[in-house]
């Protein structure tokens, strides 16, 4: 038991009842499945699949997704960047516009032979890198950003600040001992999130790729060489029905899938391979709630279902085998103890019911709301296989 | 640069211009202000102060708080306890109702000299740890959660479970080779944190003293020894009148306070310890914003102001050393970009005005809206001390 409180261990847990609870645990066929999919997906499209670690920031995960067929990875930290190079990846985009304090650490990646290439929508970061580059006698790579859906970051394709850009990253010429080349355009769309419909994301799908490829297409009418055009979310990504023009597609959290993109439409409840072990340490009877340790500390404080068209509370409550019990949420969470109670007050148990229903000790597993965001509480996965063992994966969090 | 990527490294960086961004901040001055008031509270009420070690989970943290009087700990996980007492602490409340599938970590601590308190508020847990207790020769030790507020957890003073759970836990008498002996009650008022009146943070504090104290009057009646009556929460602790019949207050977030604590009233902002420092990496001028390498995971998930009477969004934008840009705040956060802008947008900068003030590359540092959130995403903090110098403190996480 006090093993399981200390760093991974080598022996594996024989049973979930072995272990600690709050866990995370992994359905090792569902993340397979899930894997596949997505894989296809982009083979039907004829692109490139880079798959978004920061989901996992496991390896054992991207391992899987590499032998799937996967080619390169998207980061969304240097530290991800750090910890995959270490492992063997060299293709690596990380993207999340630059901060010219992080240059120092991004040219001593590149030259431990981490091709790492970098995104920015400010000219100011252009200029600044490209400047470096020279500085230090080293090509930098950088993709300009996109904005395909005014959900965040990016430059439009159809404003004039895409070419002073190029402009400014090339201002040295490729010749030159130093400075940055242009390596391509990119975009995320992440406005996909807040859709619900099949015939609204393969609208999104269409306007990501379409806005990012006229981008492309800007750039290389005024002479640069525009080799990458890189597009993607989970939601977007499953939902294209072409990507002419595009050379990749990038995705993260399709890889567990979550509540938020069950709603979203993309997965159901029975693709969701991530989710977390809980104990029953107590009851209120008169209210209906059962308490579990597992509050926001391992859920997080995300509430992403909240504003969609089902909200589940900080997660679906399933049994310990992963039964989803209909209606069933976690409906408050404080740092470490969680309130499980009926969505519907009036359709639950009530009265005494809730503890035969869930006596103390019960194990619970608990769907998350935002996969990314529950797994980053954990610094290990509990891998269950088809076969019934069980694994310990790794995961890193940080900077 | 590659060495701040890494596990925490002894040599300490000169300014905070050579810190990563995102990095957790601690201002040292504020956090002795902060540990020495809630001290001074707890002298003045002639009680023990046991401060919840769960927002900081760092030992440098818990030094000073142990330095200025504190006596024993709180803590949320067997992490915690496993982490402090193999610093040297030995009284430590798990103050977390116990699950039977941790009495086994449980035991080996408390062999090992840690004494470890537990608390429960259920007649099933009382009585199987009393039976574990039997058949492994051990006397372990529990507080009976009391519920002083409709909250959450705890038994309410007037009902007849109170009096059972007592009498499962000592059913093997005090004289048995093993068992479980009552060492008091406890309650935490956190309905406290929905208040934000001085007159009804009192009226909060005194409810959680005297329905806590009832509770000790009546296990005393009924020839229960109840040693410690043990009470608290950061708004309940600091607006407290009396603590007749109480032995301990708890508090946790006070040592860094945070934005949900300045909405309650009982800090200002210039009194929060924590923020987060960060770098402007792009803008969307024509919406004001600028782009920020903190998002949610720097940041935490926590919009604990949204339902208070000032919404800080994702958290308060102060310059680098510190000061708030009044009515900037973070005003969404993906998982590593943060969207900082004016919470009224009329009132703040439009057009070209944003690039002005934050041009990229500018540092920033975040107040949070909870401390205890945010703070579990970083594994260590960089603590600034009143000479300029920085310090690097580590943190945990994890179970």
């Amino acid at each position: 038991m006090i093993a399981s409180l200390n760093p991974v261990t080598s022996s594996a847990p024989a049973s979930i009842r072995d272990l600690p609870t709050p866990s995370a645990l992994l359905d090792g066929s569902r993340l397979d499945r899930n894997i596949a999919r997505m894989q296809a997906q982009a083979n039907r499209l004829g692109v490139r699949l880079r798959p978004h670690v920061k989901t996992a920031k496991s390896l054992p995960v991207a391992r899987r997704q590499i032998e799937c067929g996967a080619s390169g990875i998207t980061v969304s930290t240097l530290k991800e960047a750090e910890q995959f190079h270490a492992a063997g990846v060299t293709d690596i985009l990380y993207a999340v516009g630059v901060a010219p304090n992080k240059f120092g650490a991004v040219l001593d990646l590149r030259r431990r032979g981490c091709n790492l290439k970098l995104v920015t929508d400010s000219l100011d970061i252009a200029g600044a890198l490209a400047g470096y580059g020279r500085a230090h006698g080293h090509h930098f790579e950088l993709l300009i950003e996109i904005d395909s859906d005014g959900h965040r970051a990016g430059v439009r394709p159809d404003d004039p600040l895409l070419l002073q850009i190029a402009a400014a990253l090339e201002a040295g010429g490729r010749e030159a001992g130093g400075g940055a080349l242009l390596a391509g355009v990119m975009t995320h769309a992440g406005g996909s999130y807040e859709l619900d419909t099949e015939a609204a994301l393969v609208r999104m799908a269409e306007q990501e790729r379409s806005r990012c490829v006229d981008a492309a297409r800007r750039l290389r009418e005024a002479g640069h060489a525009c080799p990458i055009v890189s597009v993607g979310s989970t939601p977007t990504a499953l939902s294209a029905v072409s990507l002419d023009g595009v050379t990749e597609l990038r995705a993260g959290v399709y890889v567990f899938f979550d509540l938020v993109m069950a709603n979203v439409g993309v997965c159901a409840l029975d693709d969701i391979a991530m989710s977390v072990l809980t104990s029953v340490i107590g009851h209120q009877p008169s209210k209906g709630w059962a308490i579990v340790d597992a509050g926001w500390m391992a859920m997080s404080r995300d509430r992403g279902t909240q504003s969609q068209r089902r909200d589940y509370g900080y997660g679906q409550v399933c049994d310990a085998h992963g039964k989803p019990i209909d209606g069933l949420v976690l409906h408050a969470a404080n740092q470490e103890h969680g309130i499980v109670g009926f969505a519907d007050a009036a359709a639950g148990a009530g009265g005494e019911d809730i503890r035969r229903l869930l006596p103390v000790g019960t194990l619970l597993r608990i769907l998350p709301n935002h996969a990314c965001a529950t797994a980053t509480q954990f610094d290990r996965y509990h891998l269950l296989d088809e076969a019934g063992g069980i694994d310990v994966w790794p995961r890193f969090s940080g900077w």
